[in-house]
């Protein structure tokens, strides 16, 4: 029997596994565990032999698959996984009849061999919460989401210029981090439906301590909220009134420095001889220290300081863990800059932070949610036992907006001098896969997606107002927790980061685009009701310049989503491969049907547009 | 001015950077240094602009380079690398008039967003020599290379069957690691000539220590050498003989386990409460221990163990310095399963052990080379400060194999239970481009190629003797040591690693493949005469099934290597890719000329044939 190579089968043709439950069905083994991992191979392929490749204690250790079912789609191929290590990677030998061989690993089949950079990976005994995998997370900026009565009683803070809320935002010069709007906390607790209504059910809050800034990024202390914002008592009650909505809600900190401002800082700069001047990387006391990117305002932390690492997270009265207890309750941080976090020249003890800040947490409160912000490449940083998960910067964020961007717009392509570049939709999968080959499913599912945030141009600035909808549809649909930033759900647009703190315009609800937030609350509503969608695997059927079409494989069926930034040629692909052979058990959630003639899937043609359907 | 998308230009006229002195003219950067890093972009790739991104502190660091200067040929460029971290990884964004952008890593140019992995890397504050980019090492398994006089007056050891010089190596069943020829180092001292024949200036022994079988893993002691070798003075007389010859001398350690009957497993045994019991992992003792992939005979090393560590590795009195001292003074270690070493279940000190070693070869001869054998993915453990550098059966032996694979054989691939399977050159670039990419240039020039060892088959028997001289062609002109298992360079074959530790016919001389012989001397000598060839870069010229061409660029001049499995269509590059536009400026070294014709070179298209060529 011939089959073609393996690098001339067409996508859906081709053996899959990823780290879901459908192909790894314990997802939290325990050190030492032999847990089944399986592989399924559509009979086109011509697959004949497949073999288990895994790293034990440095060494490939290669096991054979048996065929474990034929499920009339595809074949399921079946081994055995030991996980040996704490982090245990692995890939696949897929043989055809013909003899020819290639690994299967997280950025698909190769006909050669492999680094083990891209395998796949497992992590035993996670301490590391689940529930994020099935959220949705609202990002708020607290000065410009909502203000309550309070702020009318409010003298203006030192740092401040106060602004009315119709005000436009400044976003470039000395006024940028002073623009003062008055939005609060218990501003915030009066508009906990509009989550609900985007089924978003957990609140994101940028830092609410005091500093001398709107941003609030260069705290002054991490004992207490700012009392403009409501203080500590405003988050309490904040807290309590989201968790009453089913809303859970999660700070940032950062680890990486503090403000210049910041009473540690200041007891350090005040005494040579103080615990506090151990917390930072003085090379001539006191004015001669090691910075956030050689900015003098923001000092970086020395976590060699055992001082510093016990009051910051390393023990049970330490700013990580008073925040996680009553009153305050809250569900978890997302950590500023964890990227660069205890690394320093020669120095890298970011994995010994990021362990023991999630040690501290597990301690207090084991379902928090640890939340690493990275620019770039988290990879490395995701192997396990630390950050639950990152933001996804790097593995979605760009990858969409290179495949929807609509050139002109002159907008900086997030860190790097040029405009956003346009790549085709080969392009955009291949990053993706290759930004999340590595990563263990789990980190992934606890990973934010985000289309933007504070620090970026809003995404419709970037894509437009017809393919921002396609880019929702993306966000809601794929592996890892969709994270808006408020008012990209009304079609607001910035132009950078600091642009995009735009105060949200409650008071002139016609400005709101309906069309764009309907999109948004059907799409996530849809996430909501589907599990495939929240749990489900990651298997592409089709790859084209102009249309991305995958599967969200998970034991309660399928979901498939179909997305294109253009009118397009036809996609066809085998109802086989959406796990069904009756055309009549694909029902569409989202968008356009599909046409289905002799056993074969065409979808809709259109586009921009995204679709999405439920198999069986 | 347009130019073809960056994907579909040519290989010869990509942009290109490595890690060479071409491109990277400060090898030896100090941690902070700034240092200087160049692009080579030919005309035809239109690029108007290429910025350097780096990673500081675990953050991105974007700089912008400029045009340095234009031989002719191509357009060099230039930018400043902060040497900011030990290991400082980077890459180039390039983008085309057109504004069409991509990203140049180690594995080449990417339209589209990559991760860290592929990364160049430079390190930082190196204690490694420096010599070994210029060595060819010959192995020697001793039992099987040469015996002298006194073997006569030996008595059989106790594990042995002495065999006769030309009795049949048996390979399988429980003779394998009995038979005794009675190689001993007296014996390979009188035959270092035919080292100096091969242009080999390092001689690798594999074990000597005293033990149990005939490939002395399952050492029982690294206190003396194995009196049936010659003992402690043997040694010692063929490091001063061998150095005598130009020619240095290297040891074989396991780091990772010992054998049962090794004096400190024996002790341990004994007495659960010395020293020694700290040693090993004892789960109960003194039965239930830890073991190399489960073999009772190989008791695994616990490394937490101090006491451990300072009889080992890290004293000036430890194993390790103790040999490196007069009056053995050997010339540095090839650790056995390195990549293995210190990793159990959730522990992994295997970085900490390769320091630790590191550093005491560097307080008692920093000149001593420190080789880990790694069967597989290397790169994670060659990020500087350890290891030296390995043995590239993953980023050469393997691609070599299976481009020249002559399938029949049924020889199985190097651990993984399939015949040795056949790809394509493209297969072949890529894998070695993606099994180097990350490696720092400077552990890629001290980390040996080999064709096949005592671990595998010969390379003979897998490619046939035709593509044997294209095989051994690639050795010698590769980046990175040439290493030669004795015996491949008179023909020998051999269906695996038992079968391949052949006593060296020194009494058949009629019987060496003369052909053969001459080749491999040729091409190593040329290896010896031209500085490109041994610390050149690696720029691709064309890739195609059946043939490969790449230059060694280097200060020096370049030079041009076409290599080829089969009879294949005609490759022609211009001529300035050669960094020249003079015909006559080409020098054939080894093979046939190219013909030039309208500033176009072509290569010649017989096969299997290699071809090597001076420019300028």
């Amino acid at each position: 029997m011939m089959s073609p190579a393996l690098h001339d089968l067409p996508q859906h043709d081709l053996p899959h596994h990823d780290g879901s439950v459908t192909y790894v069905p314990v997802q939290e083994p325990a050190l030492g565990d032999v847990v089944p991992v399986l592989v399924r191979a559509p009979r086109a392929a011509g697959v004949q032999g497949i073999w288990l490749r895994s790293v034990r204690d440095g060494e490939p250790l290669v096991a054979p698959a048996r065929v474990d079912r034929d499920d009339q789609h595809a074949v399921w191929w079946r081994a055995d996984l030991l996980v040996s290590n704490p982090t245990t990677s692995y890939r696949f030998l897929v043989q055809q009849h013909d003899g020819s061989v290639g690994w299967l690993n997280g950025t698909g089949l190769h006909a050669r061999d492999v680094t083990d950079a891209s395998d796949f990976r497992v992590v035993a005994d996670p301490t590391s919460p689940d529930w994020p995998a099935d959220a949705v997370v609202y990002q708020v900026f607290p000065d410009r989401f909502a203000r309550s009565q309070a702020y009318a009683g409010r003298e203006t803070p030192d740092w401040a210029v106060r602004c009315d809320w119709d005000d436009p935002v400044v976003h470039q010069g000395p006024l940028v981090q002073r623009q003062w709007y008055g939005g609060d906390l218990p501003g915030i607790a009066e508009h906990l439906d509009h989550l609900t209504s985007l089924s978003a059910d957990v609140l994101y809050l940028t830092p609410i301590w005091p500093a001398g800034s709107n941003h609030r990024y260069d705290a002054q202390t991490f004992d207490h909220v700012d009392p403009v914002l409501g203080g500590d008592e405003g988050l309490a009650r904040l807290v309590d009134t989201a968790h009453g909505h089913g809303i859970r809600v999660i700070g940032d900190l950062t680890t990486n420095h503090v403000g210049v401002t910041h009473e540690w800082f200041q007891a350090a700069q005040r005494d040579a001889t103080s615990d506090e001047a151990s917390y930072f990387h003085f090379r001539e006391h006191p004015s001669d220290y090691a910075m956030w990117l050689d900015v003098p305002s923001l000092p970086k932390l020395d976590h060699r300081s055992a001082a510093l690492r016990q009051r910051f997270y390393a023990a049970p009265d330490s700013v990580v863990a008073q925040w996680l207890r009553p009153p305050h309750g809250l569900d978890g941080w997302r950590v500023d800059v964890a990227n660069m976090t205890g690394r320093h020249a020669d120095l890298d003890l970011a994995h010994e932070v990021a362990r023991a800040v999630r040690s501290t947490m597990t301690d207090v409160e084991p379902d928090a949610w640890l939340l690493a912000e990275h620019g770039h490449d988290a990879s490395g940083d995701l192997m396990g036992h630390g950050w639950d998960g990152t933001m996804a910067y790097a593995a979605f964020t760009r990858p969409v907006w290179t495949w929807l961007n609509t050139p002109g717009h002159g907008r900086t392509y997030l860190g790097i001098p040029i405009e956003v570049p346009t790549f085709t939709g080969q392009a955009t999968a291949a990053t993706m896969r290759e930004f999340t080959a590595s990563m263990p499913w789990r980190a992934r599912e606890r990973s934010v997606n985000l289309l933007g945030s504070h620090d970026t141009p809003r995404v419709r600035t970037v894509v437009g107002a017809a393919k921002q909808l396609v880019a929702a549809a993306l966000l809601a649909t794929s592996p890892g927790v969709p994270q808006l930033f408020a008012g990209d759900e009304i079609g607001l647009e910035a132009l950078d980061g600091e642009h995009a703190r735009t105060p949200f315009p409650w008071q002139r609800r016609e400005a709101w685009d309906a069309t764009t937030l309907s999109a948004y609350q059907r799409l996530l509503a849809l996430r909501r009701s589907e599990v495939a969608l929240r749990r489900g695997g990651l298997r592409w059927l089709s790859i084209t310049p102009d249309a991305l079409t995958f599967v969200r494989d998970h034991p309660d069926g399928p979901v498939v989503v179909h997305a294109a930034r253009t009118p397009h040629a036809q996609v066809t692909v085998p109802l086989s491969a959406l796990g069904t052979n009756r055309p009549d058990s694909v029902q569409t959630l989202y968008g356009e049907p599909i046409v289905s003639e002799d056993g074969q899937a065409t979808f809709p043609s259109s586009g921009p547009a995204a679709h999405v359907y439920r198999v069986g």
